[in-house]
This record gives structure tokens, sequence and C-alpha cells, in this order.
């Protein structure tokens, strides 16, 4: 487009009465294109949460970010407008108030699982100093698996307060969780209300103990609810949730709507500063006896400037096992990180 | 999710007031799931467009289908709720307001254009009718490519009334155009008023002569503007937009985002009764000479029953060339294909 | 604007493709141009909740009636378009999917509350069986006071079944008790889950036992909550949320925003088909021990037929007493009522 | 709700993380609580524009200004979550991006306009400086009347840059003016095009010549329009264009509704940034061939920073003429009021 000269024509048409100088008060980052960026991106776009869109990928995939631009540029005019740029050069994020870290690498064939936290963390290492450095007032949300060690990683690289380096943690988990919850009884999801907290993966808590509806504890009609004694067999529920990444993998080949309306309905939340409780991936040392710094979700109250107070939820026996459980997972892959 | 019997439970929790059977009021149909049919539902489901959505595939494609629903239903908590399914079985798209069809085959390699559109003639004679049969009052939205003249065969195939057989056909290609020349002037593309008309393709029509902002047609600004004298070259706009899906899919592989929120947005005036101006591939037989039944686009007035009026436009002497020869391509390869 | 005679000029612009005649499927009814009816077409028109909405006003009130209708379709340009018409004449609101009622008298000096129940009454024989006429499918929203009283005669006159007439009942104290319990928290409204139920008005129960936020009751945290013996007064929340009505009409004449909101959120849920949980009047026949066809509010699922389920409350002692006696109250007013 | 002492309760249910402190990046002052400032305040709360929003009445209006709050307030739970506050201390202003005005004398019987203007005058000293104060980097949109002089007094005290003061002018007058064309053409308003510019009131401008709908002037399909000589009498649309506020006021007894999406639409447009296009009451030295600083309506574009660029429109001679005299109307008040 570079070859159009409109100066002329404008000047005819129009009187400039000001410079259009930015000053980026809803202003979002998203690193990495691949689908959960590009989910991510759309929903914000369509929904209206950002009025500047800054994508970023690495040099070598210049292309691909070049035609995503585009492509959601030529959709403007059915929404209201956003300014979406794109490129590898960080300077264009500056004054970012929220940056979205999608970035990673895959997992490849006989690679550990530690190897591959290692090679992302090299990663990280080049991301987030950037993005601090153009934006040290932002709020750091990490989606980027896996998310709570990468949340940590983040933390310790940014060296912003924890309360403003955030993982997407299990509110995708619960947002699963509520739909097939809802699902069975006939009800909105978002009149199911409950969580799922611990590591985002395979030790995922899911607190039966306070999952309600219209004002009702479902163990309350159902006791049993969760264990190995209910005949109504509730607990697969949380075992599909467990396998629903894997699931829609091997199904469609990645996922990327559930998890783009969550950064959509999360960044708009810390945008809006609306105080709204969800569960995110945050430093939970001193809570449920955990002594050491590290990242686990738990639900807590979000605003503008990041996690404002965290919930102490009264867990049953057999859910805060298991939250240790979760807790020493991650400590273990925490330990072989080298920083 | 087949195994949790959650009946004693909901019972004990609720009462049934009524058997939940739907009259379906804003029910969609989307059939084809590649890039096109995904983002357009995605859309529709976080724009609240749609309060059922209903996508089909082909049955060898069960398993792609059923990984994009779940990965939709899994992001309802965070949107307003909307019922989601999916099959290979027409049966379940009953009722549908509006039906959408991105299906369509890919050019193989050596394949002719004619034969490319005689395959998909073949594919629209097994879908049409079975979306006919189950929501006969239906808006049909043709999205397959190329557009005008398959748009041009779901009318044939499906008997309906031309006014509800409907081509996305330029309103992206407007929508491309009203973007590039609002990022000349530094203005909101929602602020920039003009069509490009004629066939979804090389010959589309930009009409110059028409286009506005700011209450001013820029043609009083730069007469020469879209002619070959303007050394401003705003031509160039014109050739983008052409060449904007061959370039998009060059660098991403595909397009999907600004064909999706087109999508959202054309459902979203049909259903709720907008009476707007919107250009689409409709039956111009009688218009600018044509004389024959033919989809080329224009701009016209959308509501719940399909096209209302018709602009007649101002053309200018190229203008009204270009749009000939525009309509002349289509008729040739319309004349190549048997029903 | 019966002098401009556009025909001829529209008929240079446009073809006429389809006469326009519209398939109401989101067609809404507001009867009651009041402040409390006019802040709820308000926001259902700049929310985007229905597609056309007909206001009907006594006669005698055709000024104001015409004024309205004139203010809010001149708003219409910064929103979605909506057809709004009015008039005495019930004929336009024929084929509605719910009428909302905000009619009805005031109290006058000297008159007792069954006098005024009484004279309302005269003036729904009036209105519902108009209503039900033109729009035998439609969900009946009663906001009129005494709500529940009216709920129930309009369900009388109406003949319908009880699940497509609905008071909106303790909904608006309901979100005045979540608002100020998250002022006190530091938390969004939205993310304060809890209900008031029974009558709205002074003998409604607050369900102090099912409050809760962040997978959390709050009675958890503090065992008095809601009695007398509770240190931090918390009971206050109630008697603050039973006087607002009085508190506001004494401070600026009458209520409207907060209704306002809730009509066009209850709209929205219906017309969406959601199966949201909302606390509404309805028949609690057969619920909490109550014998006989009485409207309170409770929490129930609502979908685009009505009413599809009611929860179950697990009240404890007090609030089952207390609910006890707000139905004798309701009761011992509807056995004053003449039909 | 003084009485309530929650802070035992909430330190049981949750951690403070960090303090709640606001870095205001979308707060919204509105001055004023009359029935426009009321309906502008209710649809910036209910479509999300602000995420903060301050209302400032005199201290003698204290009652009707608690009431206000509280009913917006206790409407919160079916909308996102906005912090509305309100009061007549200005300090609570402090760090808006937009401060709207819409407090204003009412023309007492037996007054001069200029009498009316030479009050308003006196309150713009107390109302705008403290604005300005506390908030030295907002836009200030003036929304009383008679609006254009009000807006050139509201810039002079303010010392701000022109490009920051900006009154709602014609933005109202031409949204009727769209309403009634389109109305007309059976068309949605947001699809016909058109301006009418200079005084908010009886010397007002409609600029027939560029009205446009369908990518096509109407002026083309009827020469006359606007004119004497027009057999279609279009311009009786401009007639009730201008007694439309007249109309309304006798009919309901002031205007609301309009006004009240007017100033949510012009927030929302300047809070996102989106250089729309909008016909707003602007110092216009230098336009037309006026020579001094006169605030009057024309189109121009809008961003978060405030007027960005102003059309130069090509007007006939006869709404040349016409524009002169609504600057000369302005102009003779101008030089009767004393700063």
């Amino acid at each position: 487009m570079t070859s159009v000269n409109p100066e002329k024509t404008r000047k005819e048409l129009m009187l400039k009465a000001s410079e259009i100088h930015s000053t980026p008060h809803a202003k979002v980052t998203v690193v990495g294109l691949g689908a959960v960026g590009m989910a991510g991106t759309y929903g914000m776009m369509i929904q209206g949460v950002a009025s500047e869109l800054v994508l970023i990928e690495a040099e070598h995939m210049t292309d691909k970010l070049e035609g995503e631009v585009m492509d959601l540029q030529h959709g403007m005019t059915f929404c209201r407008n956003v300014n979406i740029v794109g490129g590898s050069d960080y300077s264009k994020t500056a004054g970012s108030k929220v940056c979205v870290v999608t970035a990673g690498l895959r997992q490849k064939e006989g690679q550990t699982r530690l190897e591959l936290i290692q090679g992302n963390a090299q990663l990280f290492k080049k991301i987030i100093p950037e993005l601090v450095k153009y934006s040290p007032d932002c709020t750091l949300i990490i989606v980027s698996n896996p998310v709570d060690v990468l949340t940590w990683l983040a933390w310790k690289i940014s060296k912003l307060p924890w309360q403003r380096v955030i993982g997407t943690g299990t509110m995708l988990d619960s947002s699963r969780f509520r739909y097939y919850v809802s699902d069975k009884l006939g009800v909105s999801p978002n009149s199911v209300h409950g969580y799922i907290i611990g590591e985002h993966g395979d030790s995922s808590v899911p607190v039966w103990s306070g999952l309600n509806v219209g004002g009702t504890r479902i163990v309350e009609a159902n006791p049993d609810i969760g264990t190995e004694k209910d005949d109504e067999n509730w607990n697969l529920i949380h075992k599909d949730v467990v396998e629903s990444a894997g699931t829609i993998i091997k199904k469609k080949g990645y996922t990327s709507w559930a998890i783009g309306t969550t950064i959509s309905h999360l960044v708009h939340n810390i945008l809006k500063n609306t105080h709204s409780v969800l569960p995110l991936s945050i430093n939970v040392k001193g809570l449920y006896g955990i002594k050491e710094d590290m990242f686990l979700s738990n639900p807590c109250v979000i605003g503008e400037n990041g996690i404002e107070q965290i919930f102490k939820l009264r867990l049953n026996a057999e859910e805060q096992s298991k939250l240790q459980k979760s807790a020493d997972a991650i400590g273990e892959v925490m330990k072989g990180v080298k920083l």
C-alpha cells in the first residue's frame, strides 16, 4: 500500500486539527500467533475489548504475521474501530496495559517435559524483558504451557510485582467444568458457579464442595458427588475436563476457541477494572500451607492493576490433599528448571 | 459424557416446570467447518448473534466436527449462552432462520475452473435440498467460491424465492476497500462509505464515483481518483483488494477473520431485521441492462425475509462498462455449468 | 411527517424486491410509559435486546406516548436499528414474544392497599386480555406493584399456563443485595451469588445461608451473618434493600434505572433462550409446603417458553419461617381481592 | 450502609494482595443530573462505555444526586461492573478522560435569551475551572444549551486547546435527520449518511447536496430535494428536525433518550479512539470564510485527544449562504456575552 500518495486529496477534504498521537489507554500486546494467540486476538477485536492491538512474532514468521494482520484489518469495517499492527520489533508495544504471551515451543519427539520447559525458559528470557522494557506498568498474562511453571518463570524474569504476573491457569478448566455441569442440569453455564484449582493439567483439583447453582451447593443434593462412591459418576466430568485438551487436539489438531474467549474475557476484566472473581495462576505462597513462591490457580479478584484479593477456600480433607499433590508436582518441575 | 447420570441430583435440586422444547427464533446453521465456517461460527457465538448454532459437516469429517463443537462449547461460560450442536444429519437444522454454506471443493492440480464449479454443483445438489427440506422459510447465505455462480446454482437448486438466496459477494471486498481508504485518510473504516460491485473476484468494480467520507464524495477532491491519470495512484487500492485473498493465502495459508466478521455481521442484520444497506450477490436481472438471471453484487436493503430493496447506482461510463465485463465473465461461466 | 411524499425519489433510487412484512421474532410490547416502562424500553433499545418495540398507553396519554416514541426514534442512528412504534391500539402488539406490563395505579391519599389492588385488578382486566388476544404465545412479565399479587391476577385473567406468567419479583431486590455485599467485599456484584426470595416487599427473605462468593459461602466465614448476634451487622444490608425503593422515591421521586436494567436483562434471557437462573415471582404451589396457587419469588431457570425449572432451596429454620410469613402476608391480600 | 463492619469476614474470606488504587483510564465525569445527564449516564453504564462514572451536582441537589447514584448502582449486577460515585466535590473527578457538562439554567419568564446565557456564563465560571483543575488532560463535552455559545464560553474559561472542547451541536439534529430520511426510504438510519451543520437550533443547515444512501446522493434522484420547488416536500424533514425538541418538550416535558444515546456514543468514540466522523460543535475559525473564533457544528474526526481533522464540505451556494446566516446569528449572541 506504500505507493498511494493521498496527501493532496486528504488536504482537499480535511483540515488537520491536531497531530494524531496516541495516549494508549487500552493497548494490548499479544506475543505468538498460533491458533491460541489468533483466537484471542480475534475475540478481543470483535468484542471491542482493546482500542489498540499489537501482534508480535519472531522474525522468521513475518509472512504469517503480515497475513494475520491483514486478515484482521479487513474485517474492521464491521466492528468498532481498533488499531491493529504487527511486527517483530517490541518498540511497537510501548505503553501496553496488558501483554499476553502465547508463544512457546512444542514438545519434540523424544524430548522430556523438563527439556521442553528449559527451552521455553530460554524463549521467555528473550520475550519477557522486551515487554517489560517498553511497558513497565503492564500486567503480564501467560497462556503458554505448562502455564504454572512458565508464569513463575515470567515473574522471575520480569521482576514485576507478583500481582501483575498472571497465568490463565484453570480459568479454562473451570469454564469446561461449568459447561459440563450446566449441560447435565439444563442450566446456563453462567449460572453454575464453581472452580477447578491447582495445576492446569492432570493434577488439577475440582472443588466439588463449593460447586453451586441457584443458591444451592450441589453437594447438599448429592453428598457423594465427585467421589468414587457416587453412583451418578459426576467425577467423570473432571476426567473429561482433564482430557479435554488432548481429545480436542486429537480430533481437530489444536485448541483455540475456548482459550480465545478466556483471553478476551480476562483482558476485558483487567482493562475495565471490574473486580471480578476468576480462577487464575498466581503466586500462592502463604496459602493452604504452601511455603515457597509457586504459581497455582486459585480464585482471586482481578482489577486494572492485577490481582487485588485472593480467596482462601474452605477445602475438605480430600481437596486439600489433592491440592498438596498438585503443588508437589509443580514444585518438582520448578526445581529442575535453571534460570 | 454419556456415563454421568445426573437425574437424581437434578430432581433433588429442581422441580421441572415444563419440558424444554425449543421454538427456534434465532437458529442458524453453518455447513462446512473450514477456517471460514469456523471464524464465522466463533464470531456469531461471541457476538451473541444467534441463540442456536448447528454445525454440519460430511460424515468422514466427524472427528474434526466433534473437536470444533467441544472447543466452542468450552468457551460458553464467558459468553451469553448459545446452544451449539453438530453432526452430519440435517434433521438437526430444522427450523433455522438462516443457513450459511461455506462448504466447497478446492481446486485440484490441473483442474479447470469450470471443472471445479461442476464439482461444487454436485456438492450443492446434496446440501441445498437438505437445508430447504428442514428449513423451508430460511434465508440461504452462500459463502463458497466462486460465490456468484454458486449462489445462482443454490437458487436454482433450492427453488426458493431469489430474495432469500444471497451470496456474501463483494461485502468482503467492500470492507477491504473501505479499510484501505480509511487508513489513507486517518478515519475509521465505519465512516468511509463506498462499494465494490460486480463479481467477487478479478473483474470486481470499485465505484469511485460514489465513494464518500464526511458527507463529501472523494471524487470532488480528486477528480482523477481511480483512473490511470491519477498521480496519487488510488487505483492501487482496488488492485490490493483484488489481490487480498491471494496475498493472505500465500502468507498464512487461508483467509478466515475478515470473512468471519462478514458472516457474523450479515446474519446479525438478517436476524435483527435492521434494513441495513449491504453489497451482496443477488439476482440482478433487470438492473443495469442485464437481461438474464445472474448473481452479481450490488448494494441492497436486507431484512429478516431477505432482500427488500435494490439500489440502482448512478454509474459513470467507465464503471458501467466494467460492470458489463464483470457480468459477461460470470455469464460465460454460467453457460458452461450443467445443472 | 405525513406531508413528505418520497415515493418518486425512492423509486429513482431503488427497486423494491419484496414487500417488507415482518415475521416478528424478537418483538416486545411494553404497557405503561412511566419512569419504569421508559427505563426498561430505553435499556432494551440501546442494548439491542429486541428487534421490534411496541409501546402501549391509555388514550388520554397519547401526547406523552408520542413524545417518548419520537425521543427514542431520534437516537436510533447510534444504535442497532429497532422498529419502535406506539399507540393505544393493541392490534399493533400482535405476535409479541414478550409483553411487559408496567402500568398501574398509584396509591391515593386515604386509599387502603387493598383498594389499590382492587383498582389495579380492574385495570388488568382491560390490559391482559388484549395482550393475550393478539399474542397468545407470548410470555407475560408483570412489573407493576404489588408485583406478586398482580402477577397472580394476571395469570388468572390471562388463562395462560403459569410457566408463561412471571413477575420481576425479587430479581431487583437480589440485585440490590448483591450490589451491597459486593461493595463491602471489594468484588464485582456479578461475582456475588445470592438471592432474596419471597415477597417483593417488606417480608422478603434474604437467603444468607446460600450467599457465596469465590466458591465460598460467606456463612462459613461468619456463622452469625444476617442474625441479630452478628457484631458486623450484615443484616443492615437487608434492611437497606427493603428500604431502597422508599429511600430512592424520597430522594429523587421515583425508581427507574435499576428496574430498567432488570427488565432489559430478563427479556434478553427469554428471547435468547439462555436457561439462566433468576429469582422471579412464579406460582410456588407445591414448594416449601405451600398448598395453594400463590406467586412468590424463587430462583428458577428461564427460557424462551418461560419457566423451565424451579430450585428447591435448602432453607434453614429461620429462613423457612420467614418465608412462611411472607406467604401468609401475600395470602391475606389475595383473599381480599375480587376477580 | 456505614454501620456494616465487614472487615473480619472479608479477612476470613480473602487475602488482600494489593491496595486497590485506581489508575483511571476510562473515567468519565457528568456534571448536571437533569433528564439529559441521567439518560447519558444510564446509557454509558449499560453500554459499558466507561469504567468509572462520577456524577456532580450542586450541593442543594444532594438528595436527588444520592437517589440517582443508588438507583444506578442497584442495576449494576446485570451490567459489566462500573464504579459509580457522586457528590458536589470536584476532587472526586480527578483524572477523568472525558467531562460532560449538561448543567444549565432554564429560561425564566420574561428573561431574554442573552440574560439566560449570561446566567449560564456565571455557572460555567464555577464548573469549568474545577473540571480542568482536577483533569487537566480531559476532553470537555458541552451539552447545555445554547450549546454553540456555551462551548465557546467553556473553551475561553478552560484555556484548554480548542481541539479538546467540543459541543454535541448538531450530532443530535443529524441523527434526527437521518432517522426521518431512513423512515421515508425503508432503510436503517445507520445506512443513511448526511449532516446538519451550523447552529444547533433554528438556523441549522441541512446539507442536502451531500445526503447519500447506498452509495448514491439522493439529489441525483431528486434534484429539487430540500428546496421550495420540490413537489415531494423533503424540506419538511428539516422543519421537523428543527421543531423536534419543542415538539417533544410539549408532549412529554423534556428531551432525554436521543441526547442520552448521543452522549454515550460520543464518549465511546473518544475513549476507544475510533477516529469516527461526527458532526460536532467546534471552533470553525478559518473554515467557510469565518474569520473569528466561533463554535459551529461541522463533520470532524474524533479521537482520544479530541478533534483530529475537520471536513471542508463542498457546500452549494444556498447552503453556504445559510451557513453564513447561522454564523451571523451566533456571532451576534457572542458579542453580547460578557466573560
